[in-house]
């Protein structure tokens, strides 16, 4: 099924409440809340039990909530401050987990002094660790969205040339997606070109596109509520020996790191992977980011794949493999694909061509 | 100025950490940190004393904060849970102030555990009574986003008609705009016709648009990171007399709120220029939101322009004047112009018709 409520879902948190002794979860985070409930509007709260589902939520959503969440009880607060602590004070709960890394503050503040002796428990890494773990309909919306993707760059490729400035690089490819039915970008298009390639977060600017620029175009977009990522670095015009070395070190990186990942590697060792290649040929210092993230209802969400990701990776997790060198001055590559880990290995989901193309 | 270091924000933010007593302030906030460094990376911690200005951030912005903060002395910290406490413990403060509807839980419990006797104290409004008074560079890029928009609605349109989808009506909005120069949407387009109308917030979707629907579009465009906002809701072919009434309502009640609006009047007594009007009518419980929101950096922010504003507005404050009527079954109108508070008055922004149009 897609999005909505989902009883396998469900069932898994019980399960994960039921083991920290815990009689609900509060969950106020859109991509959770979407996750769990199948409501789109991302404002207000759901409250889980053992035995209920509820969604509280304002005047503007209550028609839509009803919609999208047919097996949530719609509860109506147009002043959450005021009546959402009092409904969780009337259902006859005595602890609640909540998303800590969510929750700002003064929510907390306010929740912890008017819930009536509820306990108020840190939520961790349960939801997580459920949405880490992809269904075959959260891989295919996102194999949708990447497909879509490549369409787009594909076709912008073969219109670069010097001149063209990075914004016009970046319209292009979002016109191209929202055609073709895409809901947005998954984040804000990266079009870095010359000197500016070596920023790896560089959104598009006015900056015009030079003969001899490394173009790293890093794009994904949202299909479904799902979203994709990928980076292809390209040279336009004319190519330096230097550029090609460093290309090749970075594919050479991606390479084993593709080649070597499988489910039950840490994060930190799929990590390594690549990094001992870059580091093999001196440019260690130049690769300052992690491999990967994971991917799903957000751009950047669990597993860490990086040095910090100790722990192992789960069959069916959704995660980006994207080596880079930056050299302030000269430009950088990164080279991203998106891919689903496997016990025995990855699916690779991109399929755009890697080799060094000169545009 | 645009954005960037301005000394009389940051003089603003002094001033008002010395009235509370405190030595400096910690930034975490996005639009916080842009409104005071210039810097657009978003990621890290801008720290302001009150003889220092420091902005904290990791390897991928280093090269992007030192070009966009020439006045912030740029600190590398790869390893922001570690290494900006050991920053902040070395600087020689004793208290800082923390954006408590920001930072979340764990953010806060993380600094709290690893700063060394510093203790933190929630901000409070004091950024957010800075950003709401805009200065004569931000209305100018408001105004700017705004005459887009309005250019883009003015195109879009004429485009209308019956069989077209919501999405179809949204996509050629944004395209529009984005040729037009701008960043992108400030929030998702709304295009909401016939009975999906009465949802205020209906997200455009593959709705056909059918004769005899309204068609609600509230969407704003990011200019030069400032945001606009505007509704404009139009009947497709044929309107009935019901329609033709509860525009007519709808027309008036924002009339009087323009009327009326000044500075030192509180949001509610503004909000309530509208809701009379709309509640002598008989149409009261279909007004379900507020009169209208801050606009600037966000697109929603501070005054509160609702039954909960209860703080005069200021001169120079941006905000949106939105009445409502939305009938379950039936449909909904909005009309929503975006305004200059002003001592005497206000200066409406927006220029577009809002007669009734039968498309």
């Amino acid at each position: 099924m897609k999005g909505g409520f989902n009883t396998d879902r469900i069932g898994k948190l019980r399960k994960g409440l039921e083991e920290k002794g815990v009689d609900a979860v509060l969950i106020f985070e859109p991509h959770n809340m979407y996750y769990m409930t199948g409501f789109t509007g991302g404002e207000g709260c759901a409250v889980i039990t053992h035995d209920k589902t509820y969604l509280v939520t304002d005047f503007r959503y209550i028609e839509q909530a009803e919609n999208e969440s047919p097996n949530f009880e719609v509860v109506r607060a147009d002043n959450q401050a005021k009546e959402l602590p009092a409904f969780i004070n009337s259902i006859g709960i005595k602890t609640a987990c909540f998303e800590e890394e969510f929750i700002n503050y003064k929510l907390y503040s306010d929740l912890k002094e008017n819930l009536d002796g509820i306990e108020l428990i840190p939520l961790g890494d349960l939801i997580k660790d459920i949405r880490q773990v992809k269904d075959e309909g959260e891989i295919e919306r996102i194999s949708k969205a990447q497909s879509l993707a490549e369409e787009a760059l594909g076709y912008v490729k073969g219109l670069i040339r010097p001149g063209m400035t990075e914004k016009e690089v970046a319209i292009e490819l979002e016109m191209y997606i929202k055609k073709g039915g895409a809901a947005g970008l998954s984040f804000e298009t990266i079009v870095a070109s010359g000197w500016r390639s070596s920023l790896p977060h560089g959104r598009a600017t006015d900056k015009v596109i030079e003969d001899g620029d490394f173009v790293t175009i890093d794009f994904g977009i949202m299909w479904d509520w799902y979203c994709s990522d990928m980076t292809r670095t390209y040279i336009v015009g004319h190519a330096s020996e230097k550029q090609k070395d460093i290309y090749s070190v970075v594919l050479e990186a991606q390479m084993a790191a593709l080649e070597g990942m499988k489910a039950g590697m840490t994060g930190i060792e799929a990590d390594k992977l690549a990094r001992d290649v870059i580091e093999r040929y001196g440019f260690g210092e130049y690769f300052g980011h992690g491999l990967g993230h994971g991917v799903g209802l957000q751009v950047h969400e669990p597993p860490q794949v990086n040095k910090r990701g100790d722990k192992p990776l789960k069959e069916n997790s959704v995660v980006t493999c994207e080596p880079g060198i930056y050299i302030p001055g000269l430009g950088g590559v990164r080279i991203e694909d998106l891919l689903v880990v496997k016990n025995n290995g990855i699916l690779n989901l991109t399929h755009i061509d890697k080799k060094l193309e000169i545009l």
